[in-house]
């Protein structure tokens, strides 16, 4: 792409280098900062330096967070005995739109990954290492996702946490709440039926 | 969505303002922005907050630029006595990287459309007029996206210039290079026959 203008390059060059945002996408958006008034981008880029320079992770769970601790830590209503793991605030957000949860999170800030450089020490296993080694948690609550990465995470803190007195599970894998099942891939059925629950518990749950 | 930050709640609502970006799509944009070392972020900022307070339209054309006169309209290798029509930057840059075109442009900056609250008022078609009644110009080109906006827009342009003594085109409309006949919808096909061209034509823009 041939810019008219050195100023437009480099803006449509920086939003290029965000995740699935190339540079014809890139451009239309900038164009369109270019349309709209002055202020409205500078309320943009100021959320933006806002959000990086003054952001906060909880210092218990590792959430995002705007306080030291975080409104779900310092909840007295929530059980501080559960603890589920997760990989980012997007899970946390999710399993809180549940309302089904009312333990405490621990986020881990991603998985162990070789192939992207990710491992151990990148994220925070050491802290929920001490929560577990502390004795306040009972129960520990995999719920990263399924994919090798996850799995390998998953394996790498049960392995560390085996010998401690403490229910470690895994969020139920089955077919989706609403789906047909001649449509559900194999591995996922086949997951719904090994790990099949009481009838009575499946009507609670709806 | 429940933010656990406030900051980062503020910053993906100002980032799911931007065309095409839900909600969703904006918390991915903002958790990478997050997890990217912060200088990262401050490039960024600092190319909108640039642009948007710099940036210059060129006096001749009213294409983006950092210049007063942009290097298209300052070049001595142009015609200038021929003008293609456009909407915007995105349409020059189109244009120009055919290389067929050795004319100037004049950026309207955008379609004339009632439905949008867009008058011929809000167009740079007061200029475009002037440059049209001191002479210099030969030849227009229309080169506006064929929809009911852009044909209106031609249309109220070519009122006040018919009288002028001045050639007035568009560019043609027909089934793409390469295409087969019968994928073409009727319209375009349609277009192609009757705007056809001579044989040895054909051959010499191929």
């Amino acid at each position: 792409m041939d810019f008219s203008s050195k100023l437009l390059e480099n803006a449509v060059n920086e939003v290029s280098q965000l995740p699935g945002i190339g540079k014809r996408t890139a451009l239309r958006l900038v164009l369109h900062l270019l349309r709209q008034p002055k202020e409205q981008t500078q309320y943009l880029t100021r959320a933006l330096d806002h959000l990086v320079n003054d952001i906060k992770l909880c210092k218990s769970c590792h959430n995002i967070s705007d306080v030291e601790l975080c409104d779900i830590c310092s909840s007295h209503k929530r059980d501080e005995s559960i603890v589920c793991v997760v990989e980012d605030v997007r899970d946390v957000m999710a399993i809180e739109n549940t309302a089904q949860f009312q333990g405490l999170y621990h986020v881990l800030g991603g998985k162990i990954s070789p192939m992207e450089g990710i491992g151990p020490s990148h994220l925070k296993i050491e802290s929920l290492l001490e929560k577990v080694k502390s004795g306040v948690v009972k129960e520990l609550v995999f719920a990263l996702s399924s994919t090798m990465e996850g799995d390998t995470t998953n394996f790498y803190i049960y392995k560390q946490i085996k010998d401690y007195d403490i229910r470690i599970s895994a969020i139920a894998r089955g077919i989706s709440v609403g789906d047909e099942l001649e449509y559900a891939d194999e591995v996922t059925l086949g997951r719904s039926i090994v790990n099949r629950i009481p009838f009575e518990n499946s009507l609670r749950q709806s």
